[in-house]
């Protein structure tokens, strides 16, 4: 029988550490022994990576509306080329970014329709929701400030207003549900890395709950 | 000042000689003195282009709301970098296939409701609608039997039940509208050109009228 596979999405505003909590979590998944599906949004495939070109370019006006097409593509060639195939294989699959946030962007930030969204999100998903949502928690104004002093090269969605990123983050702070868990980006890395190791022993006990936190 | 610039669309089923058309329409345009700017759906650009090989993978298992986000993407990225720059100088496009396809394929062909299918139509194009849309009429059995008697290596949509088929060409047959115009596709390629011809210097007088028939 095909063990059941298990979907951990990373998620939170610029600056908040997702891509090093992202890497920090699948080393720890690797040193219990399982070896993680390590993905990030959008990217991942031949489409999805064309699509991360054009929304990388700085020269690009969007309208919002193509915005919201394009990553719900990425998505989907996502979904259906990596991740739900890993899932079904029974693997464990990391991702840095799902479709939570189209809707802190594309909805709290650019102000598009949550029902207008929620048809691309779910064209793209075809309504694979993660197992495990953890949301870092950062004031908006230190994720920037975190960004600068890594001397990150700005790009495009970097360079939006100070009352966008205010929107997505508290958009991200007042997301809950069954599946979600809230982790304070604030603390130093290696405390952020043991809530998440936690959260996610807890949520999936069969395979690493019999590895110390 | 720079001439406003003229979008000409050929649509219609498989098999009614779309690209046929399109091929000696602007030939007949280059005879007049005009360089047009061909393009076809899905492709033309990095992201359309990778989205058509995911289109044309026979292994691959579609859902109707995904296919629709691909092509919508595939639109929406030809228009921005190809059409719109194009006409924003004044010159004419002609394109086998935009929006129309979605309405007929997604809507009448898979059952898709046509406000769904309209928000993934309206990212895609931004609101630009064709100046002149071809639409080559012919009974799906004969586009068909043409497709096989070229011995065209079936593709994915070509291999749709005639059910499928059937519904897709009432769609086209059944469209109208101010810049809507039809064509007997099945007269000769020579008379499909002429009427093709007389709708484009009829449409733009400015460019064409001075051109014999």
């Amino acid at each position: 029988m095909t063990p059941s596979g298990f979907f951990v999405v990373v998620e939170g505003p610029e600056g908040a550490g997702k891509s090093t909590l992202a890497a920090a979590l699948a080393d720890r998944i690797r040193l219990s022994g399982v070896e993680p599906v390590v993905v990030r949004e959008p990217g991942g495939t031949p489409v999805a990576e064309a699509i991360r070109r054009e929304l990388l370019d700085p020269e690009r006006h969007w309208r919002p509306e193509a915005e919201l097409l394009y990553f719900a593509t990425a998505r989907a060639d996502l979904v259906h080329r990596v991740v739900q195939p890993a899932l079904d294989v029974g693997r464990i699959v990391l991702s840095d970014r799902y479709a939570l946030s189209t809707e802190a962007y594309q909805v709290a930030g650019r102000g598009l329709s949550p029902d207008f969204v929620g048809h691309f999100n779910s064209a793209a998903t075809g309504g694979l929701q993660p197992n495990l949502t953890l949301i870092l928690d950062i004031p908006s104004d230190l994720g920037e400030a975190r960004q600068r002093a890594a001397g990150k090269a700005q790009d495009r969605l970097d360079r939006e207003s100070r009352e966008f990123h205010r929107r997505v983050e508290q958009y991200y702070r007042s997301s809950g549900g069954e599946h979600i868990r809230h982790l304070d980006a604030t603390l130093p890395p290696e405390q952020v890395l043991r809530q998440a190791w936690e959260e996610l022993r807890r949520a999936r006990p069969e395979s690493f709950g019999a590895f110390p936190g």
